[in-house]
């Protein structure tokens, strides 16, 4: 188990089968940096080019096709207090007939606080006067890379992850993707340090990172999409468009790990998930919407569970 | 203030003009019953046709078109123990090539104990075994007459309200419907003891309440769709199909009501959405989905907010 | 076979199951007129409320609840020169962020000369000048009393009809749809001179028409949506919200006619659709949208068929 | 200008930035062969990994980001006789309870005769017997590569084309596509003997082509979408899913291509759409699907169209 501290010198667009940046092994810690959506990093100065430059891709030995990675995530802090945001709802999340009055789609800016665990609106000068948000550091895009030598950019999200821009991706979260390729290769950034449900401006409060993560491989353990879980819950994420389609996907794995590792048939699967189940709309702004399914681990406590 | 104790003689399978049972003063009370969706009574006697017959409607004098009429929800209670939900997700919230996968929709039933605030698995007999989930009573469908003339199935939902099927319509809520007709013609029923997001079963756990209301008319106050508040929130209800749609329907009327009531410009109401908005999935099972979007009353308190 | 010349006194802006205007055998033919969707007669008169009123209800004599009621519409032809349009683009069917550029929707109007067959923009003066377009006079809402006592509005469509906007619904064609009353209770109503597909604007050439229709019952015959036939294909409707279920609705019900009435296993149907269907955008603008599902008929001659 | 006979050694299951094949010039002409979705070529033989692979990429001396490339389909034949289909109606197009009545998704295979100009069922045995289809040779997939470095599969359709499966794509029509990179790197294969619209089940008639097309390139004319155009018509392709959001963009792209070429006002172009538009469903199996938008090139005459 070693712990890796690593500095980026170069960004990616895309989560695709790109050269890695350091290997890692299964137990691994690594700690590094993410620039913001932007690509701007901590000293405030442009470093990548916009949407979301990725940090990595990490080598993950062991990690083969038909695995599945686990990314615990240790640590997501602000290492800047300068954030911004759009200040206009998207269009696409609106009436078509409302569109005409939203606003123009200027920036927002914030003064965030890591320690205080707050962000204050700086700019523009509206009704909301000093207006204050307690923070949440999530991660809007990461991800490995996908099947068939594609290279996906960082605007959507898929089977691999990518930008589901969901904001309970916070830490002490442990993620689960799909290894589509030799070392999975695990790429992470567009920090947000708060967002609300569905990413209905098209961005979290976009900010620059500190990050920790630990991975493990779970070998011969296939799954379709990225799953989660907390110390509530677990969740299945899935990301299409409409959103009629992320919520089917999200239902599908849900149903599919129900009854694969804890033992369920069909029809208790279904019991639980008609008078149990939650939904958390991760958004709908990006070309890919995300819809997240979770069971609380409470009503889970009795079925047996493997290793993972 | 009159309390009125109402029981009904007939019940109704659409939303429309019908002949009023009651007639009743702004500000008044009703304690009435209505039965579960099969048209079940507190006694086990099917006395109504399906799907979902409604209790009402009730007059509300005062009302005309344009108003707004305030339905405080002040008690519901199921009064019998028996519930029964559908045992199979339904096939439009799976992925499509996962349809045959899913069981035979059989019955689950429930005994539902009011004091203990719970409900428990009777028959399947399945892994579960005794499964036993806390209840949460709300009613699934319940509005006005809508506009034009229309008499709308108490299957799906619009901007009259109607077949919502949303977990948080519960006792201490107040909900505002738009006013299409004279005396509003306010409906109720297809209670529920207890119901996961999106109502993935096609039911909750169905049962016949004891219902206890109090409406009030605001006047020349002209909403588009179903608003409502509880302690922590205010909320819009957006019912379509598709999902992408009744949350467009939600997320414009939350805009429209942060600048109508609480004189916030567009780009503060956007950067209030882009941070502390919430969505939850009322259902996507009826013809019409149902998206709700909440924005935390913490953040409102600053702001003016007329009358109502 | 009786023909019937009837004047309407009255229309109505919901097809349900209003006091029927006329009763009529299986095998009689009517003649009577139709007002544009605004209410305006031949004489340019406007003596019905919007949208689309509906001339009827005709009661068939002998249509029962899971017959099929089937109407041949013999002649529909533009009784005045004065039709008029939307002269933009619908909000919907555009790109959100290409909304602001769609032009006001001011009204366009059009002498329909049904000699020539044809219209000519009089108004407003553009750069399309004198705009010449041959004209196709169809119904956009036409349709039967839904179930459960249901009033649906003019303004959209489902299983029994109703504002469909197809193009193809002209004179020569055969149509059939579900009985769900006792007697049919047929209406028709919102002559178009002519209409592209998907009625992007929102409406037609907007006019009023002469209509001369003939019914027949096929009795025990049940069919779950619109369908028609012409003299290259028979086709089904699908009316719901979005496209993608509008098609699902369309596709499934053709599936069934080609199974139950053709003779053809699951694998032959499927594979005339793989290669023969085709599909035809009825309209993308009402709340609910139609898709138009299409077999030549000439890959059909030698399945049998029973009486219809 | 050139002609080239090209042969390929290898073939690629995404559109992106791949090393190229050939250089070819300006208003060069390539006569090549592409496989079969599967991968199988003229003679039978699996040479190629699925889904789709493509011949190419071509680089175009010349094209940059910003111009338009154009693609003159000159020749598409089939050159060998067997063809495959899959044999079930895909379920995403049906209605979701109807999905367990779809058959097993075995495969149909057909004789196709390019003299004759058709193709002939020859297993499975069902009642269709001896079922004969003309046919008309397309190509499902072809396009250029996409901006951002995107390496995308050729199970999909985006901007650059793609996986759009629409069944004018035949011999005789010029296609526009954007260009995003360098050279704007030609790709194409998964040829059609004939397709149903929409490719309901999932397949053409999946045969190797003989293909001869012709380039040019447009400086500094930049669209957004693939453009096309026949005798008969000008036509936009709108690659997305939903079937909604593709016709979006479809329409979207057509008003631009209205207004930037043809010079029509807003309202000119709106009037022309109104009463003249028609919509064709390309695909509605692939993670996108595909709706073309065509006006007749009848209406244009009289407008003015710069050198294009």
């Amino acid at each position: 188990m070693t712990t890796h501290h690593f500095s980026a010198t170069h960004y990616h667009i895309t989560l695709g089968s790109h050269e890695p940046v350091l290997q890692i092994a299964d137990g691994d810690t690594v700690l590094t940096t993410t620039v913001d959506a932007n690509g701007m990093d901590a000293r405030g100065e442009t470093i990548a080019a916009s949407p979301n430059p990725m940090t990595g891709p990490f080598f993950v030995e062991g990690a083969e096709p038909g695995d599945t990675l686990i990314v615990q995530l240790d640590r997501i802090t602000p290492n800047r207090t300068y954030g911004w945001t759009r200040a206009s709802v998207a269009a696409n999340v609106v009436d078509p007939d409302f569109v005409p009055q939203l606003p123009a789609r200027e920036k927002a800016e914030w003064r965030v606080d890591a320690e205080l665990e707050n962000a204050t609106l700086i700019s523009p000068k509206t009704k909301l006067r000093e207006f204050v948000v307690p923070i949440k550091p999530m991660l809007g895009c990461f991800g490995v890379a996908p099947y068939d030598g594609q290279a996906i950019s960082t605007a959507t999200s898929a089977e691999h992850g990518g930008n589901m821009d969901y904001n309970d991706f916070v830490e002490g979260v442990t993620v689960y993707f799909p290894v589509f390729v030799s070392g999975a290769l695990f790429f992470l950034g567009d920090g947000h340090a708060a967002q609300g449900d569905g990413e209905m401006v098209g961005t979290g409060i976009e900010i620059s990172m500190d990050v920790q993560f630990t991975v493990r491989v779970l070998k011969n353990k296939k799954i379709n999409l990225p799953r989660g879980e907390n110390d509530e819950y677990i969740f299945t994420v899935g990301n299409a468009r409409p959103l009629d389609q992320a919520t089917q996907h999200a239902t599908t794995e849900m149903l599919r790990w129900l009854q694969d590792e804890y033992g369920l048939d069909a029809v208790s699967a279904s019991i639980l998930f008609g008078q149990c189940v939650e939904y958390n709309l991760g958004n709908m702004f990006d070309p890919a919407y995300t819809m997240v399914c979770k069971i609380p681990k409470r009503y889970l406590k009795e079925f047996a569970r493997p290793s993972s």
